[in-house]
């Protein structure tokens, strides 16, 4: 299998720990967002959305949008488990996983943060001004979900990792970039430094990646 | 089970059509959006993110986030199916209701809205451009993603209809009525005209909901 990368991008991110704690190698294909690389015909052959991730299966076919991905990989390689067994808490850990990616990352991934440059006139003071807003927002709803029952243990769900912990891990190195005060969420870093001494977590992040500047 | 909904709503619409095409019979429970009831301490008892929509169970549990709902509705009811059987179609409608639930809807629900007004200082037409600009974006790559293969059939995916189809129409009624040349999306228009032919969308519109002003 082939990723569709950026060292930096959170969803790739959550498809690397994924990837890794399911002990699926894969190949890294960098796609440098920085320097637009995603809106190239080249890129747009293998995703027509040209968003990262996207993963490229043996037969050829691609999958994108992480979540669908990690799905899908749930599906065709069940252990170890990124869901529980149960509907309520695979429900659970579905809608934690999504108030990471609908309710955060949209707000500020790279083409949001471009059009507040060029559409909407805002200075790089007043992007990071709203960058940090919807992170203190999101991860608040985050920990009031977390803490709301009992479900959260040593990881979001549970004591094994599940794909809601994939998503919390990338959002909280982006809290981190940029320096928002992250001690309002306890339940949301102790989980975080919980993930953070696994290998297939620790292996998946920014610093560690091919690209990675 | 009791809907959390507000009629104009596009996530909590997204559910109604699920409910309806599986024939599972709710109580709507209007929350005015407007009125910012979803931020009231009654509400927050039902769901701590302060979100719409919320499923009360009948044993009292409490689902969150639309796409998460809709996955737990095809496990405990799977007939009829809003998810093919096979693996990489399960992925491609996922990826399409995502491409929605994460590139469009939260650029344009009522709280980013909300805050382009009182925190970046929008004022009501560049709310308006904003919101058709990231439509635009939005059902282009949609439309992009339905046409790249042949998997697209009446409806989305095949020749009945998906999560994909639940997503896709509320998403084609913001554009309608936020006026945005929708011609540019010929197979999301075709697509979204075969679903409005059944009374399962028909039905869950808002105009046809209790709330509805």
């Amino acid at each position: 299998m082939k990723l569709y990368t950026f060292f930096r991008g959170s969803s790739p991110f959550r498809l690397r720990i994924a990837l890794n704690l399911k002990g699926l190698p894969y190949e890294s294909m960098p796609v440098h967002l920085g320097k637009n690389e995603h809106q190239r015909a080249a890129f747009g052959a293998i995703n027509p959305q040209q968003l990262l991730p996207a993963l490229l299966l043996e037969d050829g076919q691609v999958l994108t949008q992480s979540l669908a991905i990690m799905e899908y990989l749930e599906e065709k390689h069940p252990a170890p488990a990124l869901l529980p067994k149960d509907p309520y808490g695979r429900a659970r850990v579905r809608a934690l996983s999504l108030l990471v990616a609908c309710e955060i990352h949209p707000l500020n991934n790279k083409r949001t943060l471009d059009y507040l440059r060029s559409g909407v006139g805002r200075s790089e003071e007043q992007v990071a001004d709203w960058y940090r807003h919807w992170i203190d927002d999101g991860l608040g709803k985050l920990e009031a979900a977390m803490t709301r029952d009992s479900a959260s243990g040593r990881y979001s769900h549970g004591d094994t990792p599940t794909m809601a912990d994939c998503c919390l891990v990338p959002q909280v190195f982006n809290a981190q970039r940029y320096k928002n005060d992250t001690s309002r969420f306890p339940t949301v870093m102790r989980v975080y430094a919980e993930c953070m001494k696994l290998e297939a977590f620790d292996r998946a992040q920014p610093s560690k990646q091919p690209d990675a500047e």
